[in-house]
């Protein structure tokens, strides 16, 4: 006997936590479609240079890495930008640029599990590439907003900085060639705190320096405009191509209407080199504490890894698990309700057909029903509907239907079949 | 430089096969739904010993298996019947019983490609468990009548039998013991013909046994009824359970008016022991050579290697990319048709935030529309729509807003936003 056990750091979904996944996901993607966004899909696994190029790091401590029949060195993917580069490297002449896809699937990493984090996630994507101008980075903003407005996430703020701003400021202060240890203090600040963050970066870059982008990174005051903002950190950095193109992407912002959802904070940079331009994370204004439930920024070189042709992009990353939980936590997640909108009860064995025909009416007007398969009392099916999160029974008998409420407990009797169909429709 | 290659075996979704994979997947989960089933997931690895249990054979060939981190012995799903298996065992007090499932997932096999297989693909599979009666059986066969019926699969015929009939049969006939290998051999019949069939089972059971079972084999008659092969069966196995059983499920073919759907055929016996009860496969007859899309039956031990209690069950599975192969092939694959429906030109840089907001007012409506983010010649632009497969331009103007057919190069123009909203909800 071998005991039934997922692996440690995976889980299974169950029904319930399956549905209410599921229909966060189709929420998502009719958000993504509406914006003009197809989908592509690539494998699990890749060949293990092409995941990890030059290498090195945390990514390839956590990866799953192992030789295959061929004595192929491969790996499962541990996030969709990678196989995202790839493909779009490889099949250049194929996609119409600008190429705006999204891509929703599993990552693993085997991450620690301590920190309550699994090593298998969902994680849904969406990238505009093959276009570096200001109205493909607001694209992606209105995206982000939309998404998370359409899944009710509830209130939110999305704040964004720029990466060019960032550098143009370390430059006139003269630490420039510290920006990568820099900026990977930064994006520390929210988790340890100015203090802390100043006494590192004063580590790296001298007191002073320290002491000049503490100011910089705080010129977002509380209840300042987006615009006071921008003219706070022009003043620190100077006009550049990055003011221009954080001014453009704000009128595009009044245009719609939107400007209240949007941030500008200096101290956005995400640690990743990786970003060239605009950076960004979304937070709910009911559960700050969860940290950014979906973010990204632009980048300059997608596929340098595995072309000579600079390809530029922005995009955006939802992490589904956690952004479940979050909506778990909000209580508005969706529900983890059933489709199922009644249960046909059997009160003998003999009679299934007739259900099954019965349940075929139903169906062809959209009623989802699961037809119960074997007699019982109907008081221990109408236990079972209720466990399965099913609110109404339908009970056929010789004065016609009986359409029962299980919460209510409420009978409607008497119906013909297109009757109980009407009535089960237009019930929720 | 690193070539950026997908793995050999393995392949990527470009967006019109994505989206047309999409549309398959979406119409096969909403037949699920409407029958009442539920969704699971399970993870993609789990321990090696559980996927392969006593192990051996083909299959412990063709698994990708390795050690993680952890040093465990872990390989990736190679199907979805076995991660069920233990899925069921390990929530067992979790789930309400009869369990109705569907698992939509891709599965790895290190398989030999020359065959044009693939290593990665997608399973549909869709079971009932707990519970051993005609009315779970009839059940899922309509389930598999309907959803390929719901894809636009055309006509289709399921080839049933039972294990039961075939295996008494085998005993009246003095050779039950020799019934794993005959079985295995019936399997192929379909592929190597009756003659090598016949001689393969005389090696394996004699000659005189050989004989009787082709002939049991034959027993089903071009336009021979249902009832007309049952009863010939009948006669050579005399009556058992399993013909009550074939019996009733007719009877609830007869009931929904489905019976001319379904074939009694005693030479469908499928290769695997696992099965002891009903066995089926279908058939398109509009292509009859791709072999069976959908193929399943059922068994009586689920959880054997995990659980001492019994668990009867009935399922079946939908091998998700030779349907959509066959789809493509029949030419009615849901169209790879994107589902962007307009796509908005863009002028000058400016104007792309109220391009937005135009575009807003489309999305509330439900209208895909794919904003274009770069100033161009607009009949580049009409181009680009075009390769994208989106049917309407929308080009807003001074004089009204402009809407454009791609293919009839039909302009209806002086609309309002609202109007374009209408004209495009209107158009297909």
């Amino acid at each position: 006997m071998i005991e039934p056990k997922v692996l440690k750091g995976f889980r299974d979904f169950l029904p319930p936590q399956e549905s209410s996944r599921r229909r966060l996901v189709e929420k998502i993607e009719k958000s993504f479609r509406l914006f003009g966004f197809v989908p592509i899909d690539t494998p699990a696994l890749e060949y293990a240079d092409i995941l990890l190029g030059k290498g090195g790091g945390e990514t390839e401590k956590q990866v799953y890495r192992f030789s295959d029949h061929g004595g192929r060195d491969v790996a499962l993917r541990f996030d969709l930008t990678v196989p995202f580069a790839r493909f779009v490297a490889e099949h250049r002449s194929e996609i119409s640029f600008p190429f705006k896809r999204y891509h929703i699937a599993k990552v693993w990493r085997g991450e620690n599990t301590q920190r309550g984090r699994y090593r298998e996630f969902t994680q849904c994507d969406f990238d505009i590439v093959g276009s570096d101008c200001a109205a493909a980075d607001f694209e992606i903003l209105l995206m982000m907003r939309n998404t998370l407005k359409a899944i009710g996430a509830g209130e939110l703020s999305i704040r964004l900085s720029h990466r060019g701003l960032f550098n143009r400021f370390l430059e006139k202060i003269g630490v420039r060639d510290k920006s990568v240890e820099i900026l990977r203090r930064v994006d520390k600040l929210a988790k340890i705190g100015e203090d802390q963050t100043a006494a590192q970066i004063a580590q790296a870059a001298g007191s002073e320096s320290a002491r000049s982008i503490m100011e910089f990174l705080g010129s977002a005051k509380p209840g300042q405009t987006f615009e006071e903002t921008l003219a706070a950190l022009s003043g620190f950095a100077g006009k550049g191509p990055d003011t221009d193109r954080l001014a453009d992407i704000r009128t595009f912002m009044n245009d719609t209407g939107t400007a209240e959802t949007f941030i500008l904070d200096p101290a956005i940079t995400r640690g990743l080199d990786y970003y060239t331009g605009i950076v960004y994370e979304t937070f709910l204004k009911e559960l700050p504490g969860i940290g950014s439930v979906c973010s990204g920024g632009r980048y300059d070189n997608l596929t340098g890894l595995y072309s000579k042709e600079l390809l530029p992009g922005v995009g955006s990353s939802i992490g589904l698990d956690r952004l479940q939980a979050a909506l778990e936590e909000l209580g508005t997640a969706s529900a983890g309700g059933t489709w199922t909108r009644a249960a046909i009860v059997c009160q003998s064995a003999e009679e299934s057909g007739r259900l099954q025909a019965l349940a075929e009416i139903f169906r062809a007007e959209n009623i989802p029903c699961d037809v119960f398969l074997e007699p019982k009392k109907l008081s221990q099916q109408f236990v079972l509907a209720e466990k399965k999160g099913i609110a109404w029974a339908v009970i056929p008998g010789n004065g016609g239907i009986t359409v029962r409420n299980i919460a209510t407990r409420e009978n409607t009797e008497g119906l013909s079949a297109a009757q109980a169909a009407a009535l089960l429709k237009a019930a929720q």
